[in-house]
């Protein structure tokens, strides 16, 4: 359960409700998620939240929307949020994630996990070649 | 420094010098670098982890071996491995990563480890339509 | 759900007990929480647990109590330590964290969690003027 | 080594230039640190930490700036980015922070990360009273 | 709630029936626990991951199965992962781990959980004797 | 480089005189590594983390010494601290940790780091049997 209030749409004004209006334009739903109602405890720092997640995620750039998701779970699951699991995963679906690719990525993310805690306790040395 | 002993070429024989063989072959490249040279301490442990290594970075997917290393940067990442950064940083770069897809990287994997910080701190609980 | 039993009041005596009491009468409640009923399945690391708390969190010092509350759930978030955020979001209110103080803690945390990523996937080196 | 090249004076343009201008006025010191050396191979990466940073540690609130610097390196210690913990530890003494503050900071974080993994081995559930 | 599908056994077949069959048979136990029929999701990660599981934490060796579960959930823990704190704890109580035992392998992660954060946040350099 | 002084031998008086002999009759080495000399900033803070070491970690119990030492490495590696690791591979080492014993440490705690990814990234559901 969130140490907060979720903020409904009765109780959203001034600058949430714009906030809130903008997440529905913008990803032509009605739904808000529950990080947005948490967040929006305090309007400065939801609506700083919501304009980086649109730039960093939706934004034009040279990585695809769906990979930037795929990192995004990466993150996620080492950083252990099991909130921000289960909303990109519905993400990453929601822009072409098929189960294969999920398969992939969890290959990845499993090696990854492995491979940190191996080099971390073998305190391998970072190799001149990586750094020259 | 490395708790172990790096294992060097003269000192590598049987299953590790076929390791350190395959390594070579595969990667076109007469570099070994330190993590398979420390992981050398026990043969199986040294195999067993390029055969994964190999299968999931390499092997046929859906997830070209770009976006792979991505997704390894960024779980390294939340991870502190600062050997896993370096050498999968120069792989990425190895494999096209260009200066601006390592912006828009470093753009979600530090969005990524906001949001994560956020939701953990409001306990926000997990949506119904992220479960269903 | 909990790997151990819970000792409840009646299954609590000896050192056990004595500690419980002590936390009632330092908090001035009737109330013990689930982390010391957990812990009491080693009535040494109970004791040594509830000292060093006492001690750290409510011992004299410069630190005022509410800011040492505010440290420990920054720690807590980091470590994604679900329980201890709750108990502590909690004591925390109790010691007169306001919503606005929460807000702000939250925005810092949030931050940090960000540019510790950044600087992570950076791999910044550190300036010789935070050594000398 | 940081994995990007540090922007020097010389090579900062446009906004990058902007952004250091006004590191600079706002610290009152001619010293650019590493960090933002290294972001800004991304200006626009570069300007939106520069002003998060600028607000969130510095700006009007109820916790003073000093407090604010101690949960910051509360979050880095747990997520253990030496670059960060560094960095701030020289800031929060830069506003105020003594050797005893330093210590009690020390106390209240070893001792989170204590019970943090205790409460995670036993996987303590969250008490009611906390919730309500 | 898993972000997957959970593979039932009338669901199972080929590479993924031989997979249960072997744990099943391993085991000497019909149960097969959730983080396989997850995993099944893709036959080749399945198989991969039992097949490590079954030589790392059966296979002969110098450390004995339960100190290999130790192990385990120390490292499960520190990661705070709930559902292998949960399945490894249960499996070292099945493989003989006593009360007592479990309290001082909770005194000990406690403990390193501590010294870690202790020895990050004062960025403690290694000694030579430690590394010569 | 530690972000406070360390106490060399001429410095330490009182209290942290006496932990320090204490170190010293208790392994029977005149060594005082750099984590003792560094928490030495706060003499109640050193005796309490001392006091804590030797009775976990060297006093009586069901599990061997080097087991424990084990159970630390394993945290140290998960946390990424590097300072631990050194100090506690070599005090392993100290106590019997053979070559063949840290290649299965390093194999049990590269798969808890993959598995444990694995299954957050999942979002596993605790199955009942682990409960009940």
């Amino acid at each position: 359960m969130a140490v907060t209030t979720l903020v409904t749409d009765d109780l959203a004004d001034g600058k949430v409700a714009e906030v809130f209006a903008d997440i529905r334009e913008t990803r032509g739903s009605d739904f808000i998620n529950n990080f947005w109602r948490a967040l929006a405890v305090d309007a400065d720092l939801l609506e700083r939240t919501w304009l980086e997640i649109k730039t960093v995620m939706t934004g034009p750039g040279e990585l695809d929307p769906l990979t930037r998701e795929l990192i995004y779970i990466a993150v996620s699951t080492a950083n252990g949020c099991s909130y921000c699991i289960h909303s990109h995963t519905a993400a990453a679906r929601a822009k072409g994630m098929t189960d294969a690719m999920h398969a992939e990525l969890l290959s990845v993310i499993g090696l990854a996990g492995k491979t940190n805690h191996l080099a971390e306790s073998l305190q391998v040395e970072v190799d001149k070649a990586f750094i020259a």
